[in-house]
Formats: C-alpha cells, structure tokens, sequence
C-alpha cells in the first residue's frame, strides 16, 4: 500500500522530469511558515519543561537531553542515552519542524505532539519516570503551580497540562528562511549552480516523491529498501517499524519519512544512525529507495542542495527553572 | 591554621555584635559587581564552548550538564553523573559567581577558571575525552575554526584557547541584583523583618567569618567539623579535602567555603550532597562550625536571609553550535 502510492508518486515525479514542465515540482514542496496561533504564555511553559530535568527518574535528563536545539534538535548520536546510560533502540529524530509531521516518532505511534511528550517521561529506557511522579515534582514548586494556573486556569497539574504544554512549545520550533526557501520564494541568487543542479536531481530522480511538502518529509510511511534491503543495526522490534503499529507484516520496515529540513545538523542519519555523512546517506537512499547510483558529481551537487535546507534556527534566552522546595521529591539518579 | 584564622575571624566578628557597631559587618560583604573588561567574542565562543557535548567522549555531556545555568549553575543532585553514568566523587559546587573565588574545585587545586575547564574534559569519571581529541574535533569545523582565529589570531586551536574562552563566559556568570544587594546599596524596603533578622543572625552568630565577601563565601578554606565532625558520605579521597593539595593532614576535612549566593537554587548541599534544605544545612552549620543550636524561629530567618541571595540569573539565548563536518572524529557513547 505505501510502496504502490511511492510508486504512483514517482509516475507522478517522472512527468516533472521533462522541461516543458520544469517548475511543477517546485509545488510539492513549500517554504517553511513561521509558527502561527501560538499560545505564548503556554508555550513559555512549555520551554521551561522541555528543559526540565526533574521529569526524569535522575533529575538529570530532559526532553533537550535528546532532542538538543543547539544541536538541530536531535542529540547526534547513533542511539540515544537514556537512564543508567541504557542505549536507546533508534536514532532520536530532529524535534524542529515535527509540528509539520503526520504523526510522530519514527513508527507514528503517537498521533500528534501532545501525545508525544508524555513517552519518554515514563519510558524505563528513556527518562525512567512516571507521570505521576513528575506531576507530583512540579505541584511542589509554587512557581510552577502559579504558572500552570495561570495557563491552563485549574487548580491542579495534571500530565495533559504538561504535555499540550510542551507540544505548544514545540509548535514554535519551525525554521523558516533557508536559502531553499528563499529561492522558492524567488530570489535566485539564494542557490548557486551546483545546489541547484542537486535541487533538479533531487526532484527528477524521484526523492522529493517522499520528501515533499513543507518539511520535505514528515507526511507518509514508506518502505525503507525498496530496490535493495537495508541491512539494520537495530533490535527486531525496531525494525517492524511502522508494522508494529498497523499489525500488518505488509508494513515491516516501514519509517516516517524523515525531514530534510536542517539535515545538514541532524546527523547521523536513519532509523538505526549507522550513516554519518550525507554523501553516504544519498548514496544509500538512491541505490535503495530509487535503484540508482548517483555519480560523485550528483551525489556533490545533492549534498550541496540539502545543505541549502538549514533555517533559522530556534532562537530564546535559556529558562531559568523555579528551585525545588523541601516538599519536592528528590530525584534518584543511581537507582537502576 | 585555617582553624585559627578561623578562629581570629569569629573574634573579629564577635566585636560586630554590639548595638554601637552595627552595620560594621556589612562592610565584610558587598554587592555582586556586573561583569567587566569582557572580551566579548571571546565570551561567545566560550558560551558555545560551555554547551559543547562534543568535548565528552559521548558526545553528549558538556559542562551545562553538571553545571545547569537553567539550575542555578548545577546540577541538584549529590554527586555528578559522568561518561557511562559513572558517580562522581563529590558535589558538583555552582558556576554561578565562580570568577570570584580564591581558587576553583572544592579543594582549590585549579588555580583559576581556565585550570578548572580543562579538568572535566579530561577526566575518565567526567567527560572523559583527552584534551587533544577535544582540539581535533574543534579543528574539524570550518566555523569553530574561523571563530578561534578570530578571538586568538592563531591558525591552530588549542586547548590554552579553549580553556582561555569557557573561563571567559565564566566571568560573564555574576549574579547581581538580589534582594540583599538591594539593601546593602540602600534599599531598606528590600528586606522585609524575618529576611533581617536572619542577616543579623548570620553576622552575630559567626557565618559572616567564612561566608564574606562579594559571594560572601569562595574566599578561603576552613575546616568542616569544628565544633562536631561532619559525618561525610564521601570516599577518603574526598575527605581529605585542601589537604590533599597541601599533603597536610591538618588541612584534611579542609574545603573551599562555598558561595552562598543562589543558594536557594544550588542544593544539594555540602561537598558530599548530603543535605537538600537550607533549614537542615542551617542547622549542621551551626551546630558543628559554631557550637549553636538555632531555635526553629533563627532557623527559619536566617533561611529567610539566604533566599534572599538569589540574583539576576544568566540571560542570554541559548547557543547553536556549528555541525560536524564529513572529517570530524565520531563521538563513542557507548564505549566504556
């Protein structure tokens, strides 16, 4: 099923191959909009728990641990660390720009942001909390308990507080002005001949067919080793992918398709991040998802394009974080 | 020595506590001063440097990690969590004000900020990288190395410039501004009762003799368990304290007076993370430095006091660091 709509998708890309029709491509994908409809106030708190390290078990990890916005979002290691230093079973993807996602983490498993966040918090793997407990965390500091009831306007904190509250901060990490978008919206000086030439590759050998829209990514499910298998660095249960969702064996391998947006910091790359460098990962993706072998030049001149996908990036004053109180639980950073 | 002087201090101190002399003792403290003579490139590239996981052999801790400048310049849990979760030996003490101690670590072994950055990196319980491979992956980014070129006019980095900048944004790190600063400079509407009758506590009762200064604290080591010892949770190396610079065994149990400005935020406290409140820590100080039992009334005013050191907190926006390039050596998370 995701495979057939790749195909059709690339039928549909193969008409924008020809030069009469240069151009149409250019409407698959669009320049990245600011964040609109933001809640401020909530998304204040909202930055202020993604810096958060009492939402974890240790006191020491927080959602920025791994999805770091010095750092593209992501923490640029193949697997993450999670408490104990247990290692995670996939790449952590880019936070920036996951508003623009169909649904998140790799296997979609949460269907928007909001539900997102509250994984890791109680992942034994990850942060090694409970909700409860980091809800009880954050009703002992006054600070926060004034800034919830201010926000969200009840008496009580509660974990959806937390998590739309987060997700609304998330919403503001968008990466507008690229110089991609830039030359979308008309200023061609923004590419240069080689980027350019990567642009013209990218769309007319077939990868903006899954890395389209927005994000060029972020909107579908689709087979990764179409052509030829991927051989995986991760565990079993990983790579069912998106089958471990939909039940259907039909979806095994099947990913998110990832953004390109910012992928020049969002390395190392796929599921398993066993490719650190974008001259690999378009070599691999054109011999595995298109059956093509890109010549060094291509493989130079895509590379020189996808570079060109770097925004602006996330850009606030790092939160102070209310103190703790003699109420606060304390945290247990050597418990296993 | 240390004890004596000590000693000589309380009846200095001692002389303060008469109605004729009051207001001598202010003259021990004052006001946090705003940074000055900053190099503010040099800064820059150091804050950058300050939140570089790329300085750990994981790629993952840098020295925000265990020195949160979200957290009051720490890390709020006893002993730090080093490369592979390993437990460190001894509370991690606040970046916060750092530039205004005598000497840096607990011990005073760093004679200044730029000895004490290059400890961590290096050190296999911490960040455990090397100080070459720290350069070699600096030396690898075209924008780390236009930037060092810039602020230090060398075609190479090396570690002196990389420990020259961190120490640099160090100095940035002052906390002016709090509520007792306010007094101090005139402000007498900044203290309410309870908040001043701690202060004449704290300068009657003898915390002033160690705890003086702009930090009011980080001038000098004393010895912890006058009165009573200080049953230390810390291994025998940690307890040996400036001792174990000195090779004295009198200076055994010796550690730098901690800063008691931010206090509010840098628990847990003592070298052995042993205490979260400041009611508890108010007690063991004046119990084993001072012979005194504070009745819960004292107890709670001059916590009162101290909450009320909490200053301006660092401003700035949160630093994006530059990607890694094809050439750049990988982080190893997961190697012992």
């Amino acid at each position: 099923m995701k495979t057939r709509s790749l195909a059709a998708s690339l039928m549909v890309v193969g008409a924008f191959a020809g030069a009469s029709v240069v151009g149409a491509a250019e409407t698959l994908v669009k320049p990245v909009q600011p964040a609109k409809n933001i809640n401020k106030g909530m998304a204040e708190l909202g930055k202020k728990l993604f810096f958060e390290p009492r939402l974890s078990k240790s006191g020491f990890l927080s959602c920025n641990s791994c999805h770091n916005l010095s750092r593209g979002g992501t923490d640029n290691i193949p697997t993450s660390i999670g408490h104990n230093w247990q290692q995670g079973p996939i790449n952590a993807p880019t936070v920036l720009n996951s508003s623009l996602n169909v649904a998140q983490f790799r296997d979609g498993r949460a269907a928007d942001l909001k539900e997102q966040a509250g994984g890791p918090i109680a992942n034994p793997g990850e942060m090694a909390f409970t909700h409860d407990l980091a809800v009880n965390v954050l009703e002992s500091i006054p600070a926060y308990r004034a800034e919830f009831r201010k926000v969200f306007g009840k008496d009580k904190i509660d974990i959806d507080q937390v998590t739309t509250a987060i997700a609304e901060f998330e919403k503001t990490l968008v990466t507008p002005n690229s110089r991609f978008d830039k030359w979308l919206k008309g200023d061609k000086k923004a590419l240069n001949a080689d980027e350019l030439a990567g642009w013209n590759l990218f769309k007319n050998s077939g990868c903006v067919a899954c890395h389209y829209g927005e994000a060029l990514g972020g909107t579908s499910f689709q087979k990764l080793g179409i052509v030829e298998p991927y051989k995986s660095l991760s565990p079993a249960d990983v790579t069912k992918g998106r089958g471990a969702v939909t039940g259907k064996d039909a979806d095994r391998f099947n990913f998110k398709v990832p953004t390109l947006r910012n992928v020049d910091m969002t390395y190392p790359y796929f599921h398993d991040g066993a490719v650190w460098t974008l001259k690999e990962a378009v070599d691999v993706m054109g011999r595995l998802q298109l059956g093509r072998k890109y010549s060094d030049q291509e493989n130079a001149q895509v590379v020189a394009f996808l570079k060109t996908l770097t925004g602006d990036q996330p850009k606030f004053a790092l939160p102070i974080l209310p103190p703790s109180t003699d109420q606060t639980p304390r945290p247990t950073p050597f418990a296993k």
